[in-house]
């Protein structure tokens, strides 16, 4: 097998400039499914590329939103893994690119210290690690006449960047594409600038809402519109009216900014002994002082000074944030104005054993008994209490998929920093949950930066301890074979 | 006298629509402060107005700003009364006008139940009535040969769009223009929908000032910008302190309303017997249903229904509004950032004995005491504590003026509302205040509307109870012999 290794290295080392006009054939395709632009040519493309990579079986799926492409690469293995992908990108607009005219006509340059990056919008989040996967399987399926140690299910899905609405729901009812699968790998570029590289069992999940309070469904201040500020001794205000509803919600004098929502932390899990462990293995390979100038951050919270402290409250604490608020006059200079509403956008991260739907409804009852039932709670995608947001995920890490990414990454120099989770949130539950129940990590050697934002790029040639596309290629030839070996081991798992 | 004054009425009737086209130029003559368009050209037409209405001397006075004129009519009367008039208009950018293609393009058109109206930008506040004004004193002049029983002396402003700031440094440096005056008038349209008639004897003050909430100044929470929410544990938000601080401010559970910053209230000054008394007739002819339906206000502050206490409520209550507030992410849907800055406009109404400085260093100080030393208070004009908006203005119910312009009402019809003061601000403090001490009164018959807003008109021809040009016309003139009837019988006074 090593020989065979071997030789797929060497087959992607021969083809690496073939290799990356792939990426830049798929970077040149939009897909933003935000603003529903190229979204079926791209599933067609993806169809094309599982097709390319050796799937004999490819399909576009409808679903209610953008279509999910499916693939299927046989190669009569003992062991079957999912590959979990996304082929939509972030809006552009308003953005101001610099490296590149048009963010959709990627380009190779160079972006000290990296003599070689593709830059246009998806390089790194994620069409060039997605495509660089495909690229070593097409390789290890020519190299192996087909015969690779693993079978693969691709799905690719249209709408990662508006909150994978239609994920789970596809998932579910075609769990039948996924029989026989015992794990599923995300193709990511998992490396830091230093070159350092994470590896997260699990995720956050999140659910966003708006509150307004209005005139009009209060009953008291203004109704139709703004009126003059001088009748603000007689007429009551909406946005005071907000400001105190907002204060009821973090109303603990010794500590600002805990959430006194009734029932807010209840199913709130403590870390185990075992993620303890990791937290604190982490804690000392992590650079907290790099992560707060990174963030513009003179000190954390209450002064925590980074370590395992810092860690627990960043992993395993739900948050009740606000992303912005909004009402009355906001222009330049001043308006005589009394406002006839305000809105404010929150979000919630909610972490194990948190439920979306009944943390919404504790809000509603908050705002209820303390006398804000006027007060409008709309939650994402508008769905009061059915499907909220994203649900948390968690990965066991005495899966097999773990201990293989690990080992892969070892075997390459890289001993990885385990997190017990991810402090943010990817649609990882639809895999973990019922009906696949499968563990899913997010894998690849490679870096890239800049995701939704201007000059987003992804690294091509190796730098330093950073590693470019033919080793995040070889990185992902790896875990294949590493998966194999591991679930070869293992009785078969059926879904 | 009397036939004095029909030969004047008599005049101004039979050269109606030549005063309809001198309202139609000033309005074509854009002026708007705000945005320094067209001031000079119309503050070099008002000066050519006075000339025409008499005034020998007309001057245009460089300001820090815009400029003043000045006019003198001199007709060597025992009586000099002052004129205020403001010569720019209000903003039309982003406005939607449905009568007229540009607002500055006048027209004459039916607006039912009113058959003949001006539309434009200014119609009513206040080219239309000034301009009636000086069409009336010309009349005049020309009916007495020069000989009207009041000298004049004209002021016109360019900035009272922008809150007057140089009017009071204007008057006060040069309050040798206003020797001998006794009273000053501001022409108005001081009739509504229905042609009832107010007089508000002075009005309450105004600052208006923004705090500011980063993590720049705070040195906690996001500094340089916006950060991932997956943060929020671990690092704090200036959205949630900024509204903890506002929370402070209206701190009473029994009434959210009332303001806590210590002293607010301290100089508030009760109403005395006789202002009671006038808002006991107020009370009784006001239809305060029929203010809340304007308004679109369902129900008064703590149900409040309308009678003196409401009045009371009104006018001698200082004000903490929040103009608006504006944070972080306020697109459509959602964004998952932690904000590193939010602010909120607010405006304080001041009452008698209120002074803004005073007030605004309250404010500031309850900030520091509750522990917010680093949220920014930036006040109206960037001017902290010496000139800080516009001041309250109290005018003597007994001065003359006061009795003059109820006369001259009641004469012509109309029983006049007397406020004893306005709920909002204009600067008539220029005036009452040292040096000059001179009572104000905001006078005249007719009726206009929408005024700032798209379609601003003013009334041509009398409908029911609301008079036209002419009837507004006739009004000054009357009001000019009033006061003369009035001063001369009094020793006079000197500036």
């Amino acid at each position: 097998m090593s020989s065979e290794l071997e030789a797929i290295y060497s087959a992607i080392d021969q083809n690496i400039e073939e290799h990356v006009g792939r990426i830049l054939r798929l970077i040149s395709q939009p897909s933003i499914a935000a603003q529903n632009i190229g979204m079926r040519e791209c599933a067609e493309l993806v169809r094309q590329l599982f097709l390319e990579a050796g799937c004999r079986r490819a399909e576009v799926y409808d679903t209610p939103g953008q279509p999910v492409v499916y693939g299927e690469l046989e190669c009569g293995a003992p062991v079957t893994l999912g590959v979990y992908m996304m082929y939509d990108v972030k809006q552009v607009e308003g953005q101001k690119w610099t490296l590149v005219e048009d963010p959709f006509k990627p380009r190779v340059v160079e972006m000290p210290p990296f003599k070689r990056v593709i830059v246009g919008r998806g390089a790194v989040n994620s069409k060039g690690p997605m495509q660089a996967f495909l690229n070593a399987v097409r390789e290890a399926m020519r190299v192996t006449g087909g015969r690779l140690p693993v079978n693969l299910r691709f799905i690719a899905e249209g709408e990662e960047e508006i909150s994978s609405p239609n994920l789970y729901g596809f998932v579910s009812s075609h769990k039948e594409l996924f029989e026989g699968c015992s794990a599923v790998i995300m193709p990511f570029a998992a490396q830091d600038t230093r070159g350092e590289v994470s590896l997260h069992l699990g995720c956050k999940g999140v659910f966003e809402f708006e509150l307004e309070c209005s005139g009009e469904s209060w009953g008291r201040g203004p109704t139709r519109s703004e009126i003059h500020s001088s009748y603000a001794p007689i007429v009551e205000s909406p946005v005071w009216r907000l400001i105190r509803a907002l204060c009821t919600m973090k109303a603990d004098p010794q500590d600002p900014e805990r959430v006194t929502v009734e029932g807010f932390y209840e199913s709130v899990a403590a870390p185990t002994e075992e993620e303890l462990g990791m937290m604190r293995t982490l804690a000392s390979r992590l650079d907290f002082e790099a992560i707060k100038q990174s963030l513009g951050v003179k000190v954390f919270w209450r002064n925590l000074e980074g370590g395992v402290d810092t860690l627990v409250k960043l992993l395993y604490e739900p948050t009740l944030n606000i992303q912005g608020i909004h009402g009355g006059y906001t222009g330049p200079g001043f308006m005589t104005i009394l406002p006839n509403r305000v809105s404010v956008k929150l979000e919630v991260r909610l972490v194990p054993n948190m439920e979306a739907g009944e943390v919404l409804a504790k809000i509603r009852r908050h705002l209820d008994t303390h006398g804000y039932q006027d007060i409008r709670v709309t939650a994402t995608d508008d769905d009061f209490g059915r499907k909220v947001g994203e649900k948390w995920a968690k990965v066991d890490p005495k899966a097999p998929i773990v201990s293989a990414a690990i080992e892969a990454y070892r075997e390459l120099g890289y001993d990885p920093q385990v997190w017990p989770r991810l402090a943010g949130t990817a649609p990882i539950h639809v895999f973990t949950n019922p009906p696949l129940r499968l563990p899913l990590v997010i894998f690849g050697l490679g870096h890239g930066g800049r995701a939704h934002a201007p000059d987003e790029y992804y690294v091509l040639d190796d730098t330093g301890k950073v590693k470019g596309l033919a080793a995040a290629e070889k990185s992902f030839v790896k875990l294949l074979y590493k998966a194999a070996e591991k679930y070869g081991k293992q009785p078969q798992k059926q879904a």
